[in-house]
């Protein structure tokens, strides 16, 4: 990691072997290390070979962290529309908060229920970054979009059936979205958005 | 045409020739004729051989309406974002209006500018069907549809560039509503949104 | 849920806890709760939660019905071609029975037995809304398009194999439908067609 | 040309000056030429080196028979909804006539409108092979498939627009067909519809 | 069935207990009844059910055949490249044996092995009709269409990985054929190459 | 436009007549206006009614500036590979400066080419946000992803031929960077990379 | 250039003054410089501007060798099917020849008839890389691969119409070859596998 | 196999009985046989039948050789980005060492950490055809293109999520490579580019 940043382990396709093996290398190298899509056979191993690293369930995510990061003084919005969401918004979030970025879940807002959002939105605008994650038809980056200010890292999810594609529809719907201020990054990419929220946050 | 509805011609790949023909054939067993998707070089040929009939060059319709329809008691909404989808919604207002259903036309209401949608939303609402016309992300019939109680109508577009796929984006994003009550129509078929929205007006 | 109507859960990707949780949570504010594409291990939870909840194996949904809504007084048909498609249309006709709206089974429908489908042609024109669900070529819309005057909800499904992409080739044809008055949900979604069904047959 | 077949030149993207060279140096082999795809600046140079050759200007055919083949016995039976897809169905129809099968057009038989098609039944089901052509969503073999015992050949055409996306959702909807006896070719294949029909006539 | 043909059920998605209930009705209407896509839980029930009936491994087929059909005195070719592309070539060829015509398989006749097919050319060209069944790049109907002058009913299969997209890559050769008399039916459908390569035979 | 922020025009499909009108319109409310992807028949027209615009024909970007906005204290970096994506690059840094951030444009800088990104690494290293433009393979964001640590805003561009896809293969492969940071905008999207970038240099 | 080696232009895109533009730049650091995808406007400007280039309009290349290297010893073959592919096999070919190959042209081996191709094989079998260019169903370089043991470079035209997709097939086709040793390019993509040709005849 | 080169079996989808047999076939013509994608459950029955063939886990292949080809005098490297594209680019090393090529693995190569590539160069440099394996963005082929002058094989794998499509948004960019000398084999086809970099090493 060039300039003192963690590494992060891409954990799907490896095997828990190499999953130790890989977080035990880049611990000596680094004092935090992020380790994401972890598989389930994995996660034992992990904790047993590193007792002081935390599991995050609902993300998938292990962190482990022997140096905490200086806190940053702005904080990241994380905003979606509920339960089927949540996994992304979550590897998002914790993502942000493990790079030292304090975080604000709206995770109650969606695009159909317009009256919820609204209701938070003096919360997402105190943000100086806001990521918006939604499945189906993507629209809530463009609607959190027009009302705020701030950079939207928009995250399409695979949630949704039939014509969603896997969250084609979503990504779609964010690529094309008429509100500007908004970028996107792979579909279920919660640690991309999370990584690069506080990037944006710490400038 | 079955019990008296007007008749209806698909003007696209019809030589004007053709269209006159066709046109002729069908007014004389039916006293309504809408064509649809008229070509440029068909309007003038059409417009001598019937002039009666009234052409609304936004829409590409000729409409040759020689019966005027008892008109419905209740209204259509047909609701869009701006300019460019204009053409599409003036294709479905006509039609409604052609078989006798009034219309009310909302057409400044994007989903990035939120407060001009709602400064309209009674007038929507006062309407039994809507029509929502949108183009890039597709995301106003969700947003809409969370909004009223009315049966949605939801049309997508070709309007937008590069990942919009000629309307695909928006089409999907549509079928992927999160709003109950919401159908989709083929891609720039005002015609269709328009004649299911009397259709469902006159129950 | 805005003005008195059900609550609605989507299923899928909920964990049984949370499927309890939310039912509970909803069950406390509205009296009809309806929880869609159940999965199978959520099932047994929430029967145990809410013994007067019921169960619907067919078509995955869970009904928990306290306060009967005011019948309908026309009817909703819903056409399709056999036992293949019949747990979407299960789901569609489920919803609208459970949202109040009386509804007519024509389940041995196909295309290519135009004899069977004429042989109920009368049955179906009867009905104030027409729901057709197909999958492979998903052309039975389109014919039952032209011979019903009311308007007809399609629902593709993800019946098939090879080129029917998992419903694509049905709702491709069910948007480019040459009969007029169709318009089209996503793929497999027989509860958005029952509620747009039933919000029809109530205006 | 294997066993004194025809030979036939694929008129796309050849210059006028390929065409006639090619023309001529099939003529000189085979006493009958057909050209497919023959694009208007080929038409004239084509028709002044082979005054005796045929322009079918609806179909873009121009053929060369210098040796009428022996007629076969039993006919093919060419259907189509209408205008639009009138240039693909006379091309079938005119390969067959020119390879020496004579035809049967059913020219205004849309899935839409059954009791035109239902008018015209007898007549095609006096075929012995029935070529079936349609755009949109190409529902129309499957309807006739379902009523005639002889092979279908399925021709989707690229007629519509939207998500008709070129042909494509007729061409799924006809490889989903659910009537047997139904196989497909190219989009806008006339010709090969029409090559093999005869193919199977002359069995 | 109209006019005495065999019925025929299609067994994916079915349970075991629809499967005996659909089988037992069919066979109580008509004497022959041909089960295709059999699942593997279905299968015990319906022999024990029906003793008389023959389940085929291979292709996944079930065949109840009470009253053997006048076999055609004319025989159909089956093609295909080896082993992979079997289950589909031999659902092909018993579907056509059922349905009384005779059958030639070629099973070892792959587009990078020319020799091989040359070597039974002969055997092929006897036939009156030929099935050629490939996955992968599907060249094989091409070569085969351009060394026989029956007709040929090409059959894309699933066979492959990567680009071939689940048959995607096979089924566009093969539409794409520059081989004349060559059509397509779906992929892995050897069930409707067989039904019609006995219509073809039986003309 | 809310909080002073300048007002845009998307000039697509839209007439000169329209495009006067609403740049007429928005002037009025707010100082600055910016017209993106004017088509060459409004150019003339808006030139001639706003004296004061400039034109900037490689962007087909229209500017009226009538209140020079703060400049930012920092710089975006415009990174591409050369002369086929300067029109998307063009937009993008134009828009930037409209909106009052300095730009450093690096053209010349290709993926298969490294020593030249190499030789200007430092120049971009030294701006605090970072848009990459690219068409065909789409790889640059990612090897310039991995060389800063400033955000980097991806915009791929539909250069290339056959399988580019019109922009779709450097828009999922810069989807799929494996660099973190990186987020991307619409396929020739240059407007909105110029908008965000600007968004992210003024926190 | 690195390694002397020529510099070469993509013509696609650039106006007539930036290609004499980059066309003398690069000539004043080369002493040989291809350009392809030469749009027509820009053929008259670089023949003013360069009197010792050569155009080739069939492939739209045009090319400046002043230093003419040193000829391979050993020849490239490149083989299509016909007419329509011509252009892109041209562009291989020459292309190959300016960089020093010699080849062999072998234009009428379709995989439709086989015979011209076997007629060809020893000629081909004679080169030490093939290049084969085939369009719609893209078999011609699974044929010759099988028969030859040189490296093959596939490449996929855009000729076809219908399911060909622009290429799509043959690519796909291609891709998923069942002979070994074949590689694969871009859509149209002559100059590239002539390119490569060269650089693998050399070794 | 003609000339004596070693047979190959494609073990995807073929039983342990069918793998053994034609293992056994294959053995009898020839000395050596290489089964590839050899499924778990065929792995002992192969290794009880043949004691002397080799399994080779990470690559699922299994290698009888029972003749020791004469061993190549230049190297193939072969180039990855790390563990998660090792098993394919496993597959292309050992197929080539199979058949008598030696090999040199570089499996640090990132895209995103040129540093590691830069290191490495002179070992690739030195060898005279390179396999390029990667996945997610497949953008390492055009920059190691960029730095050597041997052809390269371009191998896209499966390796990602999302918009990685399962290869395809790797596969594009590599045929979209802007780097000349780069062709592309099938997804995940490790064993094509090792046998075609055995064919060009031994030129
Ligand atoms: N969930 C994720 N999605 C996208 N990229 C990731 C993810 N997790 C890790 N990465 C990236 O993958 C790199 C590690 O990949 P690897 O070496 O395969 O573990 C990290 O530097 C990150 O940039
Ligand atoms: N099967 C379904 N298909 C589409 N939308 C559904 C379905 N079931 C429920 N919904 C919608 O999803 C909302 C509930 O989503 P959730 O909050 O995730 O349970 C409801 O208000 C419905 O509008
Ligand atoms: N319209 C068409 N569609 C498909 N194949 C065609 C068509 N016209 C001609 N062909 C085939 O293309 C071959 C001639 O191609 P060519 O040599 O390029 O003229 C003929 O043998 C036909 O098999
Ligand atoms: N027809 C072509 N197809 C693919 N790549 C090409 C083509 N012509 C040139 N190139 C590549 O594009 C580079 C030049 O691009 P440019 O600087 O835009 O002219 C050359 O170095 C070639 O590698
Ligand atoms: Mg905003
Ligand atoms: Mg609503
Ligand atoms: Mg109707
Ligand atoms: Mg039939
Ligand atoms: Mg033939
Ligand atoms: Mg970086
Ligand atoms: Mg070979
Ligand atoms: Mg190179």
């Amino acid at each position: 990691s060039r300039n003192g940043a963690p590494e992060v382990i891409f954990g799907q396709g490896k095997t828990p072997t190499q999953m130790v093996e890989i977080m035990g290398s880049l611990a000596s190298r680094s004092s935090n290390v992020l380790a994401t899509r972890v598989q389930n056979a994995a996660i034992e191993p992990i904790l047993a070979a590193f007792p002081d690293a935390t599991h995050y369930p609902a993300s998938r995510l292990i962190a482990l962290q022997r140096n905490v990061p200086a806190p940053a003084t702005t904080n990241v919005a994380v905003v979606c529309a509920g339960t089927s969401d949540l996994p992304v918004a979550e590897e998002a979030r914790i993502t942000a908060e493990f790079l030292g970025s304090p975080t604000v879940a709206v995770y109650d807002a969606g695009v159909a229920g317009l009256h919820r959002l609204l209701a938070s939105i003096d919360t997402i605008r105190a943000c100086r970054v806001v990521i918006v994650v939604a499945g189906m038809e993507g629209a809530l980056p463009s609607v959190v979009g027009g009302l705020v200010d701030a950079p939207v890292i928009a995250v399409p999810t695979s949630v949704g059936y039939g014509a969603s594609f896997g969250g084609v529809a979503a990504l779609l719907g964010m690529l094309n979205s008429c509100a500007s201020g908004v970028s996107v990054v792979n579909i279920d990419n919660g640690f991309g958005a999370g990584f690069l929220a506080n990037r944006i946050n710490r400038l």
